[in-house]
């Protein structure tokens, strides 16, 4: 089955809570009426990123039956969509707001995922999850979800991978860095190797909009099993959707050529010295 | 302090031990003489790669006090440098040869690695190791070795640099692939990604001259912690050596930014189904 994926860089502003919905469903339902099947969006989609303080991160945490959701949830229902968002949440559970991925289907909320590699001041706003990454089946296939800097732990990768995921959709807000001449950002990188190793599709949503001073790699892409891009990076600081049709099916077949199988020859008995 | 490493990538044949020999030993002698101290060479270097059988392998397996040990050892004495070299090994304690990497420095061999991901037909022909990526201490600095297919699985490289190395030295022999025009091979941006997750340095030698029909990437590369190429990669299917100036002990800083560090910031107690 061939099915259509697409990766929505959003021009997101810290605060606007109105303006990131409005902006987050246009996209999305731009997408959807030209063919998305599973649409991924960015981190924090609802708030934008760069808080001045834990107020601001309060006031704009939303519950799990809050507008956002609602709202993307309505749009999946109307359009038998996936959508996997980032979102600012309130966890009436938790002491601290959580900076979560939830995947929506056409029947609601299906799963929340909150991050759990947490990156620059975001421990001084987020509690982060102990769970691992959501893996769930959806009507286009096993999909996954994890948020940014967890992208960067091989660990985290592979935990999704091994519970069988076709598809790990990361929404991000990648920081920019400076990097040499002529090279892709290591963001990119990163994403490209994860996919490369476990033989699975990666979909990464970038933001866009330099927001109080950090600018954005704007790195939005997707990566086929071979590691490959198959569209993006984009590189460009707008609002953009980029799609591209897969055949997600690919990425239950783990082997490289005849003899060997990125899963059958992990040596796991081997890797004790990785957990704790 | 700053040292200079180098990547000897070099023209082998298999069956011909002498010529290999004498290639390897020539560009380890020109590196040592150009200033490296560090010096890795091809997987199999004494070998070559493409075996027709088990009893050619037999036949080119070197115990660790044969001739290549041995002269490479004269030449680390010599030189006071470490080589880090791939071995068709001749493993009396084991019913078949092994695909073994040595590290040797002016005080005779220091350790030896058995290749624990095999590729291809190499089952046929080794039997793998089993015990973790060696990693030692040198004059020069904590360094480690494994071989080729091991750096596809970000579980390995991760017990290497947990275990305190700044320098991952990686004999290969990459068998080229096609890939979308303008993409960096795939066995490159994997050796990046590695890097840059675990802020060490990675050093590839890759081999030349195709053998019975085998193309190599020819990839030999160089990576910093960052992820970025500090020389390399090759692509071109010759004898040559490329080296890096390198302050190692930026390996030993794991830090990225002022909050993250990319040690700390695992969640091991959550990584526990990598195990088995």
């Amino acid at each position: 089955m061939s099915i259509t994926i697409a990766c929505c860089q959003v021009e997101l502003e810290v605060g606007s809570a109105e303006h990131n919905r409005q902006a987050c469903l246009e996209s999305v339902e731009r997408a959807a009426r030209d063919g998305a099947e599973v649409i991924v969006l960015p981190e924090l989609a609802n708030s934008g990123y760069v808080f001045s303080e834990r107020a601001e991160v309060r006031a704009l945490a939303e519950p799990l039956d809050g507008p956002t959701v609602t709202a993307l949830a309505a749009l999946a229902a109307h359009h038998r969509i996936v959508v996997v968002s980032g979102l600012c949440e309130a966890d009436a559970a938790a002491q601290m707001p959580r900076n979560s991925a939830v995947v929506i289907d056409e029947g609601g909320l299906r799963a929340v995922y909150r991050k759990a590699h947490l990156w620059g001041r975001e421990p001084e706003f987020f509690l982060p999850g102990d769970q691992p990454p959501a893996v769930l089946d959806t009507r286009f296939g096993r999909i996954a979800t994890m948020v940014c800097y967890d992208l960067e732990f091989p660990e985290w990768v592979r935990t999704a991978a091994l519970e069988g995921a076709r598809l790990l959709c990361v929404p991000t807000n990648w920081p920019a860095e400076s990097r040499p001449t002529g090279e892709r950002s290591m963001e990119v990188v990163r994403a490209q190797a994860a996919a490369s190793v476990n033989r699975m599709f990666i979909a990464c949503s970038d933001r866009a909009r330099t927001e109080r001073g950090l600018v954005w790699v704007n790195g939005t892409v997707i990566v086929g099993p071979d590691g490959y891009p198959l569209v993006g990076p984009v590189y460009d600081d707008r609002t953009v959707t980029i799609t591209a049709r897969v055949a997600l099916e690919q990425a239950e077949d783990k082997a490289i050529g005849p003899h060997n199988d990125v899963f059958a020859d992990r040596r796991s008995e081997l890797y004790r010295n990785l957990t704790c």
